[in-house]
């Protein structure tokens, strides 16, 4: 059904399983490309000139939203925005349906979140145009992982060999299970860490762990994922307390990791829950050039969708 | 007090009452040409460069406000959207207040949408510049209507003589209004079929009829309508499987009319309460073109009103 | 922090304690220039192209939102809009980590708009790009003062030693307070009026009065205010009857003040509470006019501090 799929580069993005490591090296470079028009005053290039993007988020986040829309003005496409809270979809519509009455609409390119897990798969499915996934339940959130990979190498150069730790709430990350994908396949060891109830039973790719200090011990870097708030009064965690004593990334833990190993999160954050609020304001935290790198990111992966290239 | 509207072509769309039949085929002619657009790589050319459109939705309809929406943008018209339901409407202000503000904001034309009917004909009294009637209470949807007629015209040619069955919720579909002011128009037969609680007591232009074998025998083209299934609760339905057993759009069913009649709905479909689902994915259905044709019709309604031409 | 404040012109509207009579002058003179933009077929600028503005409102208000985003795009500028009501917000995310977050998104400019006063303040400290107040709390709305002082210059030509009356509910108004700043140093004397229970103890640049006939009396123009319906079911007025009876302007009232003394309300009005209904309609209500001279001066802050000029 849907044949923009090529063998050469894919023309969706719905997680890593059919990215190779020089097509996501590739992508990446367009990335850095992007990030010099992003670094002119005038941060605008003509390259989709004339292709109308959807942002369809049946889930809301506005700041992914803005970043995608901006990602895609930026280069001079036209954006138009469906949010599933006031649409049609709670008159019964189906995801399907509402796609497909896009596409007869001429959208050129779908950047999708969903809470349900696997939405992006079936609609690339549905659909003749690229699928992006913006979010997918617990699944994948594949733009944040290569936002994260693009800061990892802009900081620590070549990947290959490097421990990423990951601490949080594993089980339900989709950013964990991207990051799982992702990293590995750029040559990083992931160590994933957080409280028995926050970990899944296993993550390929990476080591799990409950021991903080061990999953920080020599790492490279060290990332904190957000608490949903709205889980723990769900008995999944003994208590916001307990989280804390055992889990925050703290200056003195961080002591645990190489000297000068950056911190990311991928935001928002929750301060003083997941890390010490002012570790996020420190030279260490690269929490910040994540979300400016993530607007080069999107653009470089929305060029690469619609535009392409031979990898 | 409204100096736009001129002998010659109306420079609103309220209804099809002061629109006269050689004016409708000049606009579904400037139709088939933005088609031709659409048709196109890059689907935009600069028709409406420099004018601003509002979108001022008093009633939610996401899919509706985004067609009008990509019209607009893909004639380089600017687009801002004005809705009720974060606005300041809740403060007390009148939509007349709404209205004048946005027309003191230098707004070119308005894409106006209110569960009350008759509200667009008032705005066009108080405000100089076109409204186009994006569906008032049950009164009328005019865009809607033209993109029947759009469809149909492309499926079957000319409509003189042919008959169209409109099948569902008579009584409260504004979309049932505006067929039968315009498939007349046209040359058409319409006749409205639905249960007895869900007709009118009569709908000029139309036949109507309780009994869906005598609707759809010899019909040309069969429109089934959306149930909104919260007007059921309010008991003007004796029960959904009642109105699913008499009147639902079945394979069976459709073989009363016409071989190949095409079935149309205007969206969004319950699937298997006004037909049967796998009809609306059938080679008949026409629900994706209508969709799809929604684009050329309403870039052509927005053409005839700000730039115009004569008929 | 913030380098772009330069001695010549402030890079920022927060209210009017940095800008100089001489810098307001000019600002209108520019806005001035707007008007004339605004009086093309086409009323579009290349000025800003290439920036990127955000509204980044917190309080929803959907006809300033409009009117600065129209102002922004008949510019040229592109346009995100953050809304805190559908954010991440909700999710515990900091005023400072949404602005900072946008920031990295690489946003030229800010326009802010919280029910918290100084936010607005804080964020000029926060960010390295130019904040435009939308309206903070209780505090300040400069551009909405701007609009006025615009409005009544066109009327009364200079405002050396007018006297402006500006009544209703003078403790809880943004307006009243950035119109009390600005229009005094303008040269004219401001004179507020409303019920004990809704005036401030004392308002720097006012005479304070609970007497309408002497607030009205040779007044150059009048100036009435929204009434926050809200505030009323708390007990701060005795009653809407009682408030109608001593401070609604009447037609009668008005001939208190000097003979065709314009009348003046920000909008969106309650007819028949802060102001006869047929008064709003009369050729003395400005009440248009000041939304349509928001564009032109809403124009000229945008651009001036974006792109500037010396004064």
């Amino acid at each position: 059904m849907n044949e923009t799929a090529t063998p050469s580069f894919p023309k969706h993005l719905l997680d890593f399983q059919d990215w190779r490591r020089t097509q996501v090296e590739s992508l990446l470079e367009t990335a850095q490309m992007m990030q010099e028009v992003l670094a002119r005053p005038v941060k605008k290039v003509p390259a989709l000139t004339g292709f109308t993007v959807a942002t369809v988020f049946f889930e809301p986040s506005t700041r992914t939203r803005i970043s995608f829309e901006l990602a895609a003005r930026r280069m001079s496409a036209d954006v138009v925005s469906f949010s599933g809270a006031v649409s049609s979809t709670t008159k019964g519509e189906t995801y399907r349906d509402t796609l497909r009455t896009l596409e007869q609409m001429g959208i050129d390119a779908y950047i999708l979140r969903t809470d349900a897990a696997g939405v992006p798969h079936q609609a690339h499915r549905w659909l003749h145009k690229p699928v992006i996934n913006a979010g997918d339940g617990w699944r994948a959130h594949p733009t944040q992982a290569l936002l994260d990979a693009f800061t990892l190498r802009e900081k620590l150069g070549d990947l290959e060999g490097k421990k990423i730790a990951i601490v949080g709430d594993i089980l339900h990350s989709r950013v964990a299970r991207s990051n799982a994908e992702l990293l590995p396949m750029l040559g990083a060891k992931v160590v994933a860490c957080g409280p028995a109830t926050l970990l899944p039973g296993s993550l390929p790719g990476t080591t799990l762990t409950t021991n903080l200090k061990e999953a920080l011990a020599e790492a490279d870097a060290v990332m904190a994922l957000r608490l949903q708030k709205e889980r723990m009064d769900k008995g999944l965690l003994p208590s916001l307390p307990e989280y804390i004593a055992g889990y925050q990334i703290t200056e003195e833990r961080l002591r645990w990791a190489r000297p000068q190993a950056p911190l990311l999160h991928p935001g928002p954050m929750n301060r003083d829950v997941e890390l010490e609020g002012t570790l996020a304001d420190s030279p260490r935290s690269l929490v910040e050039r994540q979300v400016a790198n993530g607007q080069a990111v999107r653009m470089a992966v929305l060029y690469h969708v619609l535009v392409g290239k031979k990898s």
